[in-house]
């Protein structure tokens, strides 16, 4: 696998899971009320059971959410095991007659990624005790097999569920690349620093904020997208304002738009469309 | 309650109260003017209705304003008691015959927010006089009392009714985190001070213009939300200008666009879409 | 009065006349072309009335012109007594039968505003040389005064006509706070030299060139916007760009877009409605 | 004239020629489509005469350029003698039919300009060796005399034709007005430098690109417009390219969109309308 | 051939292939199901003949692209020998029935280049050796000479053919010019050693990723497109991130928007369009 090759460089190693879309639509309203009671009826019927097949599938599931705001009315989150199963689900919802009354207003396309910051690290500092020397083919070969390992030991991780919580907030965002505060110009020592002092306050909220990290450099307009679970609205508050003091985000975070939204489950979808809110998700 | 740990590093505390949702539209009038009268005044009772109800209720009230420009030609302001209301609300208005001819052009998303620098402080120096280890569980614990003190003494100010004044100014707005000047990264002492001084302004202007500040870190693109409410606009300019020279707002505030609007009762819509300028507003 | 205390701050005093609206609007010529004659006709009847009677208002006036490049076709200025009234002329003209086939493209709202730099130190030095002590009851009622005497004398510029010059450029800007280079950091004495130095620019320009300054904080995205009216549309860019040398433009100044008219009056709109230049202007 | 009287100030001299007004627009292809036969041919017939006529306008022409990529599929250019002329261009073209199947995106408002760097040194250098006071009313009028003669010397270059090569590259552009690296805050001295080693590169292509400067301070959003003119579209990159290295460009340019255009008669319009490329220009 | 001359002036020497054009379309999905299946048909046929003609010709092709997110559902992209071709394919697929349910959401025009930074040193080096004179006539043909061989010798990758990989990650960049750290101020050297450096971590992804460099001065609103193509969407993150920490990267480029894009054959056009994923290509 390549990158590997790059620890001596400073490069963090990282392993990836779910390839993510997410997907947000405005709905059409004065086109919507203007149908008919059948056609709505038919429409509703085919959106909701291909959502809720969706929603149910292990090997990939999706999740429905309703949205503050004119950004957008309604997002749909995908979980895929390829970039390609992504393609197939944005072309096969297009095709749902309900599609035809939401308008793309934006989107976020990503792959779950964990950043192997302490454990880039370890295997390194093992590797130099055996003597081996930094990017020979041993070398190589052992960071190959430390990353596996650490893929098969994250695999949860990799490939969560979509966490059943009330709430998500998502954003993408940058580390900087200022001139002279630059991320990517920091020491090793100094990025693993900050990225534990980071996660240190993250470990705070825990079983109160649910996190998933994806990567997006080379397949949208950000490095990194964030989505946040969680029951109670006001901790993704809590949390973001406490980090961004933290010197990962204070000096080096550049964040895109924020979207926040309610869960709710495929089988509401009708609800939903007729301005009724959901009300099915545990915990509501 | 989260958050709260981190008093001794420097992040402020601060207890939430409405959450607050801004709708700006503006008017697609030719469709509008093309409805036979008939159509408009079912649209218009029907609004009017929903609207006024929402204006009348204290456990979260809504709010109507004229605009000034293209940037919308109506804003529709809610105080709600949890994110949920506010999607509740939005997506019922959405069903309103009248919300087919009012096009979203943006909106915002925020809580309000009291930032407990002052009393951040208070704490924190009884609680050391008192020899109690910060970070401790009875630092914890005594912090998490004290702020739940604050917030039952602030309930007034956390859940206010919206300001019966005539005009409205919003704006959002960031503390810069600049390469070399950066909020974030200011000591806390010399927060508190540069927060200090910003109040004593806004304090000059007490009776002529009342604030509200909400925080939108997780919600929406910008950290903060102001909404300013006087009888005579020009003291928005004169408070706003006389702010940027402090150096809280002069060296590390960020401004997004600003709104103004001229507040009406909904019971006067149908004044309103007929181009007539509302003029129910006590003190008009 | 408030803001005026602050003047030992560093606040410059100001004094304020009209509000200001411009608007811009894109014609929708294959709608308007695509109606009969009987129907133009109706509607450039109303437009023209409404326009005739607006232009005229000695309390209040407003003016038409032809704008070049995509931003706009068309553009309104109205100067008010209130932002009411600027909300009341926006509202009534969006009734009229022509505004169904003018696009807004964009707007700007502000207030005439005359910064009395040189005003503020005289009144500062004669305060102290008086013994009066700063911030005390007896200054803030001298200042009050001694603003009030500003204003009176200014009547004249503060409520000026929209001056009949041929051609209009109109651009929004801001001063700029950047991380080394803040306006707002500069003390009272270096902005008094460098407003000095830039109004002895514009006064070389005087019978050529009328500029009326109004200030936006508060009502729009910028802090200022600034109108220069003149029957030789070259001096816009000679006054411009030799401006943009002296200190306070050069470094200091940030511009936003930038609008340029010819105006005509209002008894032509028919005439530019069907494709004919209007040529109704003193000068022209 | 004013302006002038700055020479002592380091401000350029500079003299104007022909307004520009580029037109930008995307057809609307579908709707063009589905018109009949016969209101296609009327269309193209009344907007092929009437942009031949611009074309063939020795004092003021136009021209007609097929564009690369979404940004516009066709530009319009025209040279004219005043911005009132522009408008009515402008004003007049919007009523063609076939201009109800053409979407303006952009547009570009600027004057032929030409900065007297060198001009300005040799002006000032003999007025200071006859002994004339800079400033005063003798050196005025001197300096005035001095412009106007280098007017006349440039008459050729202010009111050129469009020049007859295949591809046209539009861009605009401004000087950096950075914290600490500001054009306008080098010395006259330093810019006469710069603007002289950018102009070596220029002759360099001489025969190969034809460049035509306009200055939009004032009128437009950037402060130049540049055209440049050749039968080589390579030579836009190669000459842009090799600038971006000399201090001018690297240090203090910035830049705006970049148009890319093929040239046309507007006697093939018609064919460009049903899509076969026109071949028309001499070169192709 | 210009350019060449300034060899001596740190400008790096560049070659240059195909021209490129990348075209994204959002579907119209509502219209296109709207539409009978006769229509359909008809339209699908032309489409897929015309652009099955594109992806054959040798001297010059396209490809087809299924899009990941809300920027584009579907992308062309043409190599061709020259603008005007360019040009001509764009104006006739605007032609086909299909483009009439495509929506252009963005586009980029570019030309194939190879920086010849090692050439250029070589050349270079070998003229001094040889004692002939910078600048000079003879120094001046025989860079010309130079370039004119290795544009020989690098032919194939100058007009490569579309790489056959199942991914295509696309987007342009920048070098920055910013007030400390600017690319274009940078010696010679340092720029030859970053490029190297650079390319090295390129050489380590050989067969993995194949990447077509083309330049964009003069043509579009970036310096560079960027186009990767591989089998495993992974390794445009891997690689891409693992630049990002090189100098080149981490310093001095700017990023534009990201597109993501699936191959697929013309033929599979229908399938695309009726909601199936295409499976055509080979890897698949």
């Amino acid at each position: 696998m390549s990158g590997e090759g790059s620890v001596e460089m400073g490069v963090p190693l990282t392993v990836e899971g779910w390839t993510i879309l997410h997907q947000m639509f405005r709905v059409r309203w004065p086109a919507w009320k203007a149908l008919d009671d059948g056609e709505r009826k038919l429409a509703l019927d085919e959106a909701t059971g291909f959502l809720a097949e969706l929603e149910a599938a292990a090997r990939g599931p999706s999740a429905v959410f309703a949205m503050l705001g004119h950004k957008a009315d309604l997002m749909l989150v995908h979980f895929r095991r390829s970039f390609e199963e992504l393609g197939d689900t944005q072309l096969r919802f297009a095709q749902c007659r309900l599609a035809d009354f939401l308008e793309p207003t934006t989107s976020y396309v990503s792959i779950v990624e964990l950043g192997l910051y302490q454990a880039t690290a370890r295997i390194q500092a093992a590797l130099r005790e055996q003597g081996i020397e930094p990017g020979s083919s041993a070398w190589q070969e052992a960071v190959e097999r430390g990353v596996e390992e650490e893929r098969e030991a994250l695999m949860a991780r990799l490939y969560p569920p979509i966490p059943k919580r009330r709430y998500l907030c998502f954003y993408p965002m940058d580390k900087k690349r200022g001139e002279t505060r630059n991320w990517y110009q920091t020491s090793m020592e100094d990025r693993q620093r900050m990225m534990r002092d980071h996660g240190m306050i993250g470990r705070r909220y825990a079983g109160k904020v649910m996190q998933i990290i994806s990567g997006s450099i080379g397949y949208d307009d950000w490095e990194w997208g964030v989505d946040l679970f969680s029951d109670d609205a006001l901790t993704f508050k809590k949390l973001i304002y406490e980090m961004r003091f933290d010197e990962a985000s204070a000096v080096y975070a550049l964040f895109g738009p924020f979207y926040l939204g309610v869960r709710f489950e495929a089988a509401e979808l009708a609800s939903f469309m007729s301005g009724r809110s959901p009300v099915s998700l545990p915990g509501a």
